[in-house]
């Protein structure tokens, strides 16, 4: 079935999306990210894919006719997670509201370059209006509908064994026997843990038949919710309580809620637990903070009985004394009521307002003496700062007492940015942004604050000016807004006559239908290598040796391929496998041929190369400095420059920086090379932009006529100028492969391979300098643009995080 | 590896041939047909394919230049059998004799129907002239040196178990144990017994270590020649011996040698063994009625103890108590020495000189009391024409002291006929060809005998006369004579232009390495299915009904497809399934797919179809009787018809028959069809010589626009006319098995399929009458061809025997 796309394989781009739906007591329809899916997890669940839906073979259904009607996909990659988003929803709601509408397809517009953005956001609104509704209902597979008999699952794998206990004793013995073994609900977090494909778990525990577990109560002190709710159900509680509670209880809430409208998107959403949000204690888990100055409590359970531990910063913090046992579960948490002279406000900043790992994050907690503006206590906790989510506890225990104004404001910011100390150094960059959102959000708080004092005491405190009011307008989160405009066409126009016409993308249906095929698609080829790359971990040095010796050990693994073996050229303007020395971090350096991806990977890891390191150029300005240029200086003149300059009334002049940006195109770059017996011809299956060019050098590596090499390119899941070289460098590197082998070769780039090798748009760097006299018959300018990579010899250096915290290094090379 | 081709599974074409090399105590080296070697016999031996003599990617081997070079190729699809054949004799014979140039290249001739025989034979002669010696020392893999430890090799097969014992002790035991099994060498008879799928042998006893099984010794009453040797030593064996002997103890000798030098090719000779031949006396096994009129005795041993047992009719005919026991083997085969009175021939009357099955054979004796021309002894077998080989015993008795004369021809020949009865409607047809052999042969030897007489005693028996003698001139049996004539191009032509210059095959190398890729040679694509037709048995009838069900129970088996499963088109002129009625034997009715050729084929067997049997129409006159015309009758008419036939002067008319002929491309009918994913695209691949045919009839079978249908024929294994119009059914038979698996499907037909479906060239009938007049300006003809199904339906119901006399019922449609 090829409708279910990798995209970014961490439940990030929603490309990948199908619905989990089980029966318990009734059905239940969630969607999920399927990159992070362990099949075990789907014991007793029925999965539905965009086949399932409808096919061109079966039946259309109408979200895809709808979306391929009302031209709503572009490249379409994205396309069939998007119809899965939109019938997940409609499964559980046949009438949603906007709200629901928008939260269900969060988790799909990660693809913010789409220049059909706005069409599609039309499209789905055409959608709604025409009102699509799924009236026939899924029927159900009975066998699905049994109500599982309640024995123990164990499901033993290779390395892994995976065993689903029935009751919170069984689960507690386990956790006894097994200390070290994670609970698993979600998969959302664990999962993204395992950066090394050697990483596994040889026990993991999935609670998610334990009643316990999925509690939801209301007592005195609050709201107590089961750890293996997820967060959607989070949600979903919480917006079904907060209008049938006393506002002053909520606050907490109410902050949660924000938060949980925009933290990751719907799929994640409803399969990650509120449990596993909590102990995962990721710098970045937005609710953590908020929690814990809400004076949150774990209801904790081991065999040896039950017990509370408060949801603070020392737990956050991992400290041993305030931390669970390893024996331990959390069982629940208890969300207190808010109280009368309670201030609670969430804070996030993320790249992008939904769907985004946020930069920063905080929880804040103002409580005063009664009837007036004393602080009587104070919690400020900030995430995406250091490893673990960090309390401004002494400068909060120094500020009570004091009043709510500006002095206070002035002496808080100064002590948090002395307690949250974040040195130039820390990772993940942009040090000078994340110190500005640390009293960012606390001048909003402390405005908020305000604004609240002043709604609860109108006569005893003022009220906030025009100016600082519009420090609390929050971002417009309302409903996309799309147009389409088509062009009249002429009513003489011949109605065989298709410009101008707004005539559906001709492969719309299969998008929607997730029938269109991408190159990794296409069935597989008998006898078929997959391949993965080894790549430089350094800006600048010398190849020393390469020893492939342990990769040839693993199992599956057929053949390492490095330049020796390029019969040709070796790349044109790069190369394709660095010869003597690497230039920029992510240059491949050699490829691994294994019977499987996992094996490839795994012999990846094998290799091992020593670099004997040289001094990097890293920057525009140093390449500058070097001289380090790979043509001429490019720069536009026009006039007689030096009359021009000396004679100027006035000139203007100056620099310009555009920084780098990655293409994001939604499928990775993908290669199939199938060798033909017969002369040495070949097939190239590739995304590219440039099919010509992925001929020519495939056959100049391959030392052959290029009418030998036959490449073929049907669609691209996006490129936006992003596939234009590199995929013929890729296809040398798959082509070689098999040309030593023999053996068709598919080489399928991981997300974050393709974003490391790539390198995406260069950054520039402009001069401009332009006289100007009073008669406009003279005049002179020069516009000299430095193109971060293209004219200028650099290495770069450059690592930023990219969703799940994967370390990414992008740089072009020559 | 691609260079071994499939032509016919039987053993005939040589397309097949690899190179067995053993080491016992020096390296041997035997071409074999590759089809019928049982994997097990190659315990301890070394394989070498066309691949390894040479190849494009390695070296290209002398032999296989020059036949490129010398235009030695001409569809390729036998040339690697040819290369293997020459590459043989050069590893055992550097310097051959022309009679063993000739021998060695028996095997691959058979495609007489091949334009390019002269040049071939040419380019063979080219390659001798200009002494290709193989200087390089074959590497003989030494772990195959070592000499075979002694103990039993045994091979446990799912239904069959493969003994090879050590010694001729425990081989008697074992053929006590198991009494049913066969003793197998070269696995020439006992694999084409094998008709259907489910026969097989739960033991096979392979005698190949048995040093009494080798034994050539010369003794008193003649050679001791152990029955294990192939027949290639045999006559090895017997050219040593013969120039040894006196001339007179050499008559047998004689007799034998000359079947040996023409009785199939030498891949066969030299795999087949002699007490294989003797013991499956096939009525058409050439030297057992030689043989036998010689008085050989057969050696046999068991665990009771030796016998010998003679090889004569009564043996042959398989009458109980002149046969082996079940519990026995035949160790060796005494061959007597003739006596001086002796007179031995030995006839064989073929399809072609060579290398083809012989239609009836015979072995004749006669003694004469010493120094007379009174018949003492004689002895008259034939081959060929019932199912056994048959005696002229009592005939032979009756003509015991008569004179060699023309009275006693004349008797024999109407005793013979009398004794020898062939019904009119005996298996294998022809009877009034073969009748009339069987006195050819009487007479040739009569002539012969006549001839001896008169040299040996020249004063008491006269000359023949010239007329006589001529009858006794053998066929030429020299070098192969041809020649190449090229266009003298004009001097002036550019070096660049090709037009009129002998260029090489653009393919001559591929085809000399088996590098070429015809159909059945393109790599297996992922979930590739093989389909098998199950083909009406009536000539005429009515389908009652179509029972899958046993069929759909053979594992592996994915599904049965009919005419039901077609969604457009069922074919043109002709349907690719029968639907309601079958018109002719052969005729597809249903196809089974399934994992595996051999699934696919059991499943074929396992369909029931019921028949109501209709009148059929089976020749061209019961068709113009019946006016079973398809078309308009055909002819051409010139003239004033009714005029000139009125005042004709002469009237000329008269009938023209023309039989049908099989076309015996090497190549059989092969298909692979690939359904894309999208929009029910489908690649067709298909050895056709009208691709355009075959695009529109696949198209239109499964209701699409032709452009979804991508015909792909890179080269055609031989067609001559056959791969006109058939290819195209054959590819909507797998395209619609494809279209409903959704799933690749790969229909390469068995020979003898092949020969059953096709019905090859139609006979033709045709009427003529001319009118003629003294004044030549007024004439009138008419011309009427009626082809035997081109526009007349008929339906045909004819069989003969192909070479391993498998029944072909040959027939096309209307």
């Amino acid at each position: 079935l090829s409708g279910t796309k990798y995209g970014c394989g961490i439940g990030g781009c929603g490309a990948c999306t199908v619905m989990i739906s089980t029966y318990d007591p009734v059905a239940k329809h969630r969607p999920a990210n399927s990159c992070l899916l362990p099949i075990c997890s789907l014991h007793g669940a029925a999965v539905t894919t965009v086949e399932g839906v409808g096919s061109i073979k079966t039946r259309i259904h109408p979200i895809q006719e709808r979306l391929a009607k009302c031209h709503g996909s572009q490249c379409g990659f994205c396309t069939p997670g998007m119809v899965m988003s939109i019938y997940a929803l409609l499964r559980n709601h046949a009438e949603p509201s906007m709200e629901q509408i928008i939260s269900a397809l969060d988790g799909t517009f990660q693809t913010v370059n789409c220049k059909k953005y706005n069409e599609i956001n039309l499209a789905i609104r055409f959608f709604i209006l025409t009102s699509v509704k799924i009236t026939k209902s899924l029927s159900f597979p009975p066998q699905r509908m049994a109500q599982e008999q309640l024995r123990t699952l164990i499901f033993h794998g290779k390395r892994t064994t995976w065993i689903s206990p029935t009751s919170l004793n069984e689960l507690l013995e386990l956790k006894a026997k097994y200390p070290k073994a994670p609970l698993v609900v979600g998969n959302t977090s664990v999962e993204l843990k395992k950066t090394h494909h050697d990483a596994y778990h040889p026990i993991i525990l999935h609670p998610v038949r334990i009643p316990e577990m999925y509690v939801v109560s209301s007592t005195d002190d609050g709201l107590v919710i089961g750890a293996a709710c997820c967060l959607a159900q989070l949600r979903d509680i919480l917006m079904e309580a907060v209008p049938k509670l006393p506002e002053e209880k909520t606050k907490i809430y109410q902050a949660l809620l924000q938060h949980l409208r925009t933290l990751a998107g719907e799929q994640i959403r409803s399969m990650a637990s509120l449990g596993g949000h909590i102990v995962s204690r990721g710098s970045n888990w937005d609710l953590n903070p908020v929690l814990s100055v809400g004076k949150s409590v774990l209801n904790l359970a081991s065999e040896d009985g039950k017990r509370q531990v408060l949801l603070n910063d020392q737990f956050l913090a991992g400290c041993e004394h305030a931390d669970i046992k390893p024996k331990e579960v959390i069982v629940s948490v208890l969300i207190p009521y808010s109280m009368k002279d309670d201030f609670i406000s969430a804070f996030r900043q993320a790249e992008s307002q939904k769907n985004a790992l946020s930069i920063v994050n905080s929880g804040m907690r103002v409580l005063f003496s009664p009837g007036t503006d004393i602080i009587a206590d104070l919690s400020i906790l900030y995430g995406g700062i250091g490893s673990t989510t960090l309390s401004a506890r002494k400068s909060c225990e120094k500020l009570i007492g004091r009043q709510w104004n500006d002095q206070m404001l002035s002496e808080a910011c100064k002590l948090v940015l002395e307690e949250i100390f974040l040195p130039s150094s820390a990772p993940g960059g942009r040090v000078e942004y994340r110190r500005t959102l640390l009293v960012s959000f606390l001048f909003r708080f402390y405005l908020e604050v305000l604004h609240g004092l002043h709604q609860m005491y109108p006569f005893r405190y003022a009220e906030l000016s025009q100016e600082k009011m519009s420090a609390l307008v929050m971002l417009p989160s309302g409903v996309p807004q799309g147009v389409q405009i088509y062009q009249d066409v002429d009513s003489g126009q011949s109605p065989q006559d298709p410009v101008g016409r707004p005539i559906m993308h001709q492969s719309g249906i299969k998008h929607a239908t997730g029938e269109a095929v991408y190159i990794d698609d296409i069935r597989p080829v008998d006898g078929e290598l997959s391949l993965a790359v080894v790549t430089s971990i350094r800006a600048h040095a010398k190849i020393i040796s390469i020893d492939a010796s342990e990769a040839l050990r693993v199992p599956g693994v057929v053949d390492v391929v490095t330049a020796r073996d390029v019969p040709g050229e070796n790349g044109k303007d790069e190369q394709a496998y660095a010869e003597e020395k690497v230039i920029c971090v992510g240059q491949i350096i050699c490829a691994v041929v294994a019977e499987s991806v996992t094996q490839a990977k795994c012999g990846a890891e094998k290799v091992k190369i020593v670099y004997e390191d040289l001094e990097p150029i890293l920057t525009i300005e140093d390449a500058i400095k070097h001289k380090s240029y790979i043509t001429e200086e490019r720069k536009i003149e026009k006039g007689d420059i030096e009359k021009g300059f000396e004679s100027a009334d006035e000139i203007i002049e100056g620099e310009l920086h555009v920084g780098g940006q990655e293409h994001f195109y939604l499928e990775t770059n993908s290669v199939l090379v199938i060798p033909r017996v017969e002369d040495k011809e070949m097939d190239v299956y590739v995304s590219t932009q440039h099919a010509t060019d992925v001929q020519e050098l495939v056959a100049s590596a391959l030392n052959l006529q290029s009418n030998k090499i036959m490449c073929h390119v049907k669609r691209v899941g996006g490129a936006f100028g992003g596939k234009i070289t590199k995929p013929s460098l890729f296809a040398v590197i798959a082509a070689v492969a098999a040309n030593k082998t023999g053996r068709p070769v598919r080489f399928v780039l991981e997300r974050n391979m393709d974003m490391l090798i790539t390198g995406g748009r260069h950054p520039f760097f402009g001069k401009y300098k332009v006289s100007e006299r009073r008669s406009y018959f003279a005049y002179a300018y020069r516009l000299m643009v430095h193109g971060g990579t293209q004219w200028l010899k650099v290495q770069m250096e450059t690592s930023h995080k990219w969703c799940s915290s994967r370390v990414r290094a992008g740089a072009n090379t020559v």
